[in-house]
């Protein structure tokens, strides 16, 4: 496995590997490497003859009050990681690599993100729409994959290859969980010991959700309370919002039907964490 | 010379020509060419193997009020034009074709658009940088060629090679110009005959400024006032600007020195026209 720092240097590998007519996948990650993320370099290996993961814990999607400086880091863990998972090439830029001027223009993103964690997070999706952009520009991939927990990304993305014809196919794979259910994150690790036990209720209440629907009910508001109530029983975080709404298009709907994602993001202490699932309704 | 209408026929034609490992050179116009366009094709054909040439009325850079729908066509002059211009793919995309769908988000230029054109038209340049993101990311040229007529334009998309990671060269091209000296533009022939006659006063307003300069003049203001009364004396459109700024940065400076935009833009009755002059002051 190769470590690059430039932008540079990873063009000059990736045009000797292109004229070798290698597919290229790409795996964006800011780091602190968890089983989600080696999954989506396993699945890239499967598909793809050079694998490239970046790891770049990006200032621009992250707001004034949020965790970028006590997001997780450990760059020595996770080289070891990727190298054993069959990286072949590791991105590690600084941020003045990737902003090496005051920025004169950005990626804003208008539609989808009035919801979930766009609403929770101003900014956030156009500050990941544009990291991304200039990461596909840098490493030109035919292929990238990103994790299904992040739901609200994936479906910004693939909105972004369609609006600026980006000629990469995005692979959304699905999410890791530990052993209890909760979903694999970085932000895990800033869990306190007794959030840690109470976070599985996250997963649980859209298994509620889930045992809920499948006895009949449609009604959204309906499972949306019984959500609340579980999770407020059964933990001391916060609930930052918990809806349902189509899927990806991400609308509001009163009846349930058709592709519908569940999704849930709950402030503990020092972690803010999401989850969903998206399931198919008769 | 290949006319294609279609995003994916013109992405298949140029993965073809890149396995050839041919240089691709790329000419974006709104049509309605003129001699200033057919230079550009010149200068592509003397550096690349391939020369596209798009032809695309952008209605996202026009303003509500603006000359969307009486800018300009002839699509059978302009292909003939092309072709004898030795121009090898013409891309002739609709509206359809390159807006299929809402779009979920934009290009949001925030610097360098406060001055001249983007003062007077905004918006124009966040709708610029997305068509021409869009159509950079369909065509995928080594070099791309445009006039610096358009000065600020030519700004904006440096600055969009540079934000954006994207792997193009810009090459600026000199200001084609009628015998009496008037900027060569589309636009030019929503001129009436004595309009015609009076946009001349644009370019010896320019050359009004450089012979100040040249006496030894420097102050900003001084030289914008010369420039009005001559303006205002010799034709009948309004001011829409006149400017001595910083090129690239387009900043203002009291004092003229180093890199210097002249630039003007005056409304006629049915035509907006833009002229500028770039010099280095000692």
């Amino acid at each position: 496995m190769k470590i690059v720092e430039t932008v540079q240097e990873l063009q000059n590998l990736i045009k000797e590997a292109k004229r070798n007519e290698s597919v290229v996948g790409f795996v964006p990650t800011m780091g602190f490497l968890h089983e989600g993320h080696l999954s989506l370099v396993d699945q890239a290996q499967k598909e793809c003859d050079l694998v490239v993961m970046s790891i770049f814990v990006n200032p621009l999607q992250f707001g004034p009050n949020e965790d970028f400086d006590r997001y997780p880091r450990n760059f020595e863990r996770d080289s070891r990681l990727a190298r054993n998972a069959g990286v072949n090439i590791l991105f590690y830029p600084n941020v003045k690599e990737m902003y090496p001027t005051e920025s004169a223009m950005k990626v804003i993103v208008h539609e989808g993100v009035s919801v979930l964690c766009g609403k929770s997070r101003p900014g956030h999706f156009d500050g990941v729409a544009t990291v991304v952009l200039k990461l596909f520009n840098i490493v030109t991939p035919d292929r990238a994959y990103f994790g299904m927990k992040d739901a609200q990304q994936v479906a910004v993305i693939e909105k972004m290859i369609r609006d600026f014809n980006l000629q990469v196919s995005l692979i959304g794979c699905p999410t890791l969980r530990e052993e209890d259910g909760l979903a694999k994150s970085s932000r895990n690790v800033n869990l306190t010991d007794v959030e840690r036990k109470e976070a599985v209720s996250i997963y649980n209440s859209l298994q509620l959700a889930k045992k809920l629907i499948a006895q009949g009910e449609r009604k959204t508001e309906r499972i949306q309370e019984e959500m609340t109530t579980f999770l407020e029983t059964n933990s001391s975080g916060t609930i930052d919002y918990i809806e349902l709404l189509t899927y990806p298009e991400l609308n509001h709907l009163e009846q349930l039907e058709g592709k519908v994602i569940i999704a849930i993001a709950q402030q503990y202490s020092k972690a803010r964490l999401i989850d969903n699932i998206v399931l198919e309704i008769e």
